[in-house]
C-alpha cells in the first residue's frame, strides 16, 4: 500500500489549528510537515479548496460514534465529485489546559465547544468551582485562553492543540465516555491507483421506491460474498418513503480491479435511480 | 388513534424552555399546557424523570437530516428500556430575536450554539456588523440577552423561544438550508396500547458476524412486504466486524398486534444476538 505523499502537498480541515481534524489529518498523512496544514473556517471552505487545486487533501469528519454520520459531509461529497482515498478513525480525548505555568487550582473558568463541555460533565461535578463557558471550538478555546492571557482559564480541547499552543495541560482524558470515535476520510481529486489488500468502497444510491427494492439492492453484494462495513438509509426530505442510502463494502482490491466489486457496482447500477461511488481506499477501520 | 391524555401527564425535554425540544412536545401532545413542561439539563436527566415515575413522558431529538442519528439517545433508550409511543418531525427555524423594542440596526452581538450559528453563515456575510458569540444553547441565549438585558445584543433560538421570552422577533427563517429537520420521539414507561393504522416499530439487533447475516435479516421483512423506513448500522466499538443494527418497519397495526409484524420479529430472534423492541407507535414521519 502506498500513501500519497504528504511531502507534496497541502492539506485543508475545518477547524483551527490544533483541531481533531489537524490530529486525524497527522494520522491519515503520516510525517505530515505542519507547515502544509491549511486551517479552514467551514467544510464549504475545505471542499472548494481541493475542488479548486490550492491544495491537494481535504480532511473530512463523517461519522461519530456518539453522535452519527454527518449527512452535510456527505452531501459536500457527492456536489464536489471529490474522491476518498483513506479513512481513519480517531478517539475524541479532552484535555484540559491553560497558559504555561497554570494550576488546576487556580481555574476558576472553562471554555470550549458545548459539546465537548457536555462530554465532561463528570468532570464538572467533581470539580464545582470551574465555570463552564461556550466557545465556537474547541482548539480555538485553547488559543483565546493562551493568545489573550484570559485570567484564571483554561480550555478544554485536543491533545494537538495542546501542542501547538504550547499549553500547560492540568487533565487529559476527562471525558465521561471513552467510546467516543471519530471517522475521519482523506479526499482528493483524483482516484487512488490500482492496489491490492482490503479495500472499502462507499457508495450513495437511490432507488424507485417499490417494497423489497433495498433488499434486492443488497443481493447484489450478499450474493457475491462481499461484505458490508456500513449501511445507512436517508430520508430524502419532501418525498416520503424515498431515501438515499450509504453503504460500504469491502473487496479484496480497488474496486476497479476486483471483479466481484466491479460486477456488483454494475448489477446495482441496473436497480438504481442514482449511484455514485465516492472512493475506494484502504481499509484502515 | 387515540393521543394519550397530555392533561394528566408532565413531559421532561432536554434543553431550557423554548428548546426545539419543546415544539416538538407541543407536537407531539396537542394542547400541552405549559405548566406540565420539566426541562432538564441533560438527556441523561431526562430518561431517569420519565424512568423514575417524576414524569409521565419524555421528548427525545433521534435523528436530524444534516448530522445524522443520535447514537447516544439510541443508547438511553435501550438502557432505560422506556418505550416509544409516538414521533414527529420538526423544521428547523431559526430566528434572530432581541429584547422588547429592539431593532436590527442597534445589533452588534448575536449569541446562540455554536451550530445554530454556522447554520446561518449566508445571514452573518451579509451582516458584517454582526459579531457572532457561543453560547450553551439557542433558548438560553435569547434567556440570557432578555434577562440580564444584554446591550446591542440579540441571539439566535427557535421561534417558541421568542414567545416564551417575549422577546423581539428580528429576521426569521436565516438558516442556511431550509431542509434542517429534527426527528423527536415521545416515550413513556409504558408502550401504546392495541391500535389499528399504520404504525412504525422501531428494533435494535445485533448478529453473530457471518457474512451475509444482514442480507437474511432483512429478508425476514422483505418476504412477509413489510416496509423498512431506517436501516442503520453502528459499528460496536473494539469488535471489528460487529454491528447494532436499528431497523424501523411499518404494519397495519401496532406489531404486537399485527401477525405479519408478530411473526417478523420472532423471525429475526432466531437470528440475532441480540435484539429489542424499542416500541411501536403511529406512523408520522
Amino acid at each position: 500500500m502506498s500513501e500519497p505523499t504528504p511531502s507534496r502537498g497541502l492539506v485543508a480541515y475545518q477547524g483551527e489549528r490544533g483541531a481533531f481534524s489537524e490530529e486525524a489529518a497527522l494520522r491519515l498523512l503520516p510525517g505530515l510537515d505542519a507547515a502544509t496544514l491549511r486551517p479552514q473556517p467551514s467544510f464549504e471552505a475545505l471542499f472548494a479548496q481541493v475542488s479548486e487545486g490550492h491544495v491537494d487533501f481535504g480532511v473530512v469528519p463523517i461519522e461519530n460514534s456518539l453522535a452519527g454520520s454527518i449527512h452535510r459531509n456527505y452531501d459536500l461529497l457527492v456536489e464536489s465529485r471529490l474522491k476518498i482515498i483513506g479513512e481513519t478513525a480517531l478517539r475524541i480525548v479532552h484535555c484540559l489546559a491553560g497558559p504555561p505555568g497554570a494550576r488546576l487550582e487556580s481555574i476558576k473558568r472553562v471554555l470550549s465547544h458545548p459539546v465537548a463541555l457536555a462530554q465532561c460533565r463528570r468532570f464538572f461535578a467533581a470539580h464545582p468551582e470551574l465555570a463552564a463557558e461556550a466557545a465556537h471550538d474547541t482548539a480555538g478555546a485553547l488559543r483565546r485562553v493562551i493568545e489573550e492571557k484570559l485570567p484564571q482559564a483554561a480550555a478544554i480541547g485536543p491533545r494537538r492543540a495542546v501542542e501547538v499552543y504550547s499549553a500547560e495541560l492540568l487533565a487529559e482524558g476527562i471525558e465521561d465516555d471513552p467510546e467516543n470515535y471519530t471517522r475521519f476520510l482523506l479526499v482528493a481529486r483524483q482516484p487512488r491507483p490500482a492496489e491490492e489488500g482490503p479495500h472499502k468502497t462507499s457508495v450513495v444510491f437511490s432507488m424507485p421506491n417499490k417494497p423489497g427494492i433495498l433488499f434486492r439492492a443488497l443481493a447484489v453484494f450478499a450474493l457475491r460474498d462481499l461484505d458490508l462495513s456500513k449501511i445507512e438509509s436517508r430520508p430524502i426530505q419532501g418525498r416520503p418513503w424515498e431515501y438515499l442510502f450509504y453503504v460500504d463494502f469491502v473487496s479484496d482490491a480497488v474496486a476497479e480491479h476486483d471483479n466481484r466489486a466491479r460486477r456488483a457496482l454494475a448489477h446495482l447500477g441496473e436497480m438504481t435511480d442514482y449511484l455514485e461511488v465516492l472512493g475506494s481506499y484502504p481499509r484502515q477501520v
